[in-house]
């Protein structure tokens, strides 16, 4: 009989995540009911938010179950088919987790959607064509609203969501800054993703060092933050931000590995007036449309680069994960598993 | 020749402010040239934001200057008039500061405003049909906007500010839940202004205990958060805050003396995709008719109920204000002049 592997979680993390808290397992190849879609994952999408399921207790979104496949994005193609909207070969996107094949029923609203590879690779559908693009698009947009003239700064930005806010921002007329941990993500994210300037963390002594550093880069200021990290850039940043500006909170990936970290000064928010919103893309479907209609267009007309890390086989999927909480990758993340 | 009193910023606070940093002075009653108006001044307000004038340094609006009248709201009578526009006698509201005569230019906008007291009261220009009222009114209708069955929670609620969003929050069909300082200010919440509830922080032990006060009367969560004092208090409040609530920043007077307090766990922001926004109500103008026809309306009705604290002569000004910080006044705080 056939069989599959998939990633489990073996134990909620106390601190950091390590290998021992995921356990590969091995399954038999299901087979197709009356309706049902057996799909062959060609890559599994590995992304911050996962950390957060890890934990036990209350967040947006209900924890990752002890013992179950991990949750996550995936891209594949459809190996056998008993419903008349698939086909066998079919690209598709779904929510497969951290498996090599997925059996889902066809019938259920948007578990599975078919999608085009003829101008558009595969795996960005899990990246800049997909969630991490649809986020960066919405905070972009719908939150910060920039007009042209401001300036932008986002953390993280060499990254799946950062290097799209960052190069939406330059096509928005805005002065674009990002913030990144290292000289070779700070090149990339200014040569080749065209921001203005890219401020590189890990090279800063201290906080004092890291603002001036940061407003050597904004000279007038900042008008809107894409939050990815927390913690002492997002305190750095505040001191840095203008009258009506805005921050839009899409990951504090600083505090996910145990004791929240206090944001220093919160009295500026009223000094300067400032609108702070967290949000998940997840909730605001009625975006996605139109949000990945302009993110395919871009993308097919090289205006918007992106960059992926791919490990290879789902065996090392724990090892990716953990460098990627790390910054270890470059760009999005993926795990090829054929 | 005539004299009358003026306050004076004669030091800036290294902490709480003191009584030394202020001195009174007198000077001589000016008269009018052509085009002016002098006003005798009966009723001076004082109020939180003046504690952040009196630092230097760059906040929302320009340091007070020392040895200069400190700045603040006034109502009077007109006394002498060079202008068409007004005749003695008239009422008028206007930002003369801590002294008991002003004389302006009446052509100069905005600085001087007739008012009707025939069936509200002079000094509530001041308060609840002044700069509080509309500040009340702007943070919970354009920012907590709140629908009715939301549960809004609302700190100094017995004060100037807080009382009028607590019954405004109650004629909108929510739960009203105060914050306030002692058992009076507690019961004169519920018992006067209508609240559903309040929770007295002086009475918690520790934050455990506050945390635990503020739950049971918000067994729902909260919707919307108008902030008026920070530190705990907001830290606290955080931790019941809902999916998609909102947080007003109106004051954050815990703050004022020294260091700024953090907030505990800016990732809530993140978790209950919350939406924060500090704004300074003298920046929408275009609210203050509607606002300022509603407010008038209610307390006319007796549909919103108030309280003033009134310190006598000019000369107790310094240390009524010092009250006003440490949570001494009851409602609004008002000096009378005359």
């Amino acid at each position: 009989m056939a069989t599959f592997n998939r990633v489990v979680l073996a134990s909620r993390p106390t601190g950091p995540v390590v290998l021992e808290n995921f356990r590969l397992e091995t399954a038999p190849v299901p087979t197709c009911g009356e309706g049902q879609v057996l799909v062959r994952i060609h890559y599994l999408s590995l992304d911050p938010y996962m950390r957060g399921r890890m934990n036990e207790g209350k967040s947006y979104a209900p924890a990752q179950a002890l013992n179950e496949t991990m949750v996550g994005g995936t891209v594949g193609e459809v190996v056998q088919s008993r419903h008349d909207k698939f086909k066998f070969g079919d690209k598709v996107v779904g929510m497969a987790g951290w498996q090599e094949y997925q059996r889902v029923d066809a019938a259920e609203r948007g578990v599975l959607q078919r999608v085009d590879t003829t101008h558009i690779p595969l795996p960005a559908y899990l990246g800049v064509v997909g969630m991490p693009g649809v986020t960066a698009w919405y905070g972009l947009k719908k939150i910060i609203a920039p007009k042209a003239g401001d300036t932008v700064v986002v953390s993280a930005a060499s990254g799946a969501v950062g290097g799209v806010v960052g190069q939406m921002a330059k096509t928005q007329g805005c002065r674009a800054v990002g913030i990144a941990g290292g000289k070779a993500k700070c090149d990339y994210v200014v040569k080749e993703l065209g921001l203005d300037a890219c401020v590189d963390y890990k090279s800063a002594r201290d906080s004092k060092e890291l603002y001036a550093m940061l407003k050597a880069e904004t000279p007038d200021g900042v008008d809107g933050y894409f939050e990815n990290v927390g913690g002492e850039i997002l305190d750095t940043v505040m001191r840095r931000m203008n009258a009506f500006s805005r921050i839009a909170f899409c990951g504090m990936i600083a505090g996910y590995d145990g004791q929240p970290i206090p944001m220093k000064n919160p009295s500026l928010i009223l000094v300067n007036r400032m609108k702070m919103e967290g949000f998940i893309v997840y909730e605001h479907r009625e975006v996605w449309p139109q949000a990945l209609r302009e993110l395919g267009g871009w993308v097919a007309a090289g205006k918007i680069k992106y960059r992926e890390t791919i490990a290879q086989g789902l065996e090392n999927a724990p090892q990716a994960f953990i460098g990627l909480l790390r910054g270890a990758n470059f760009g999005k993340q993926l795990v090829k598993l054929i």
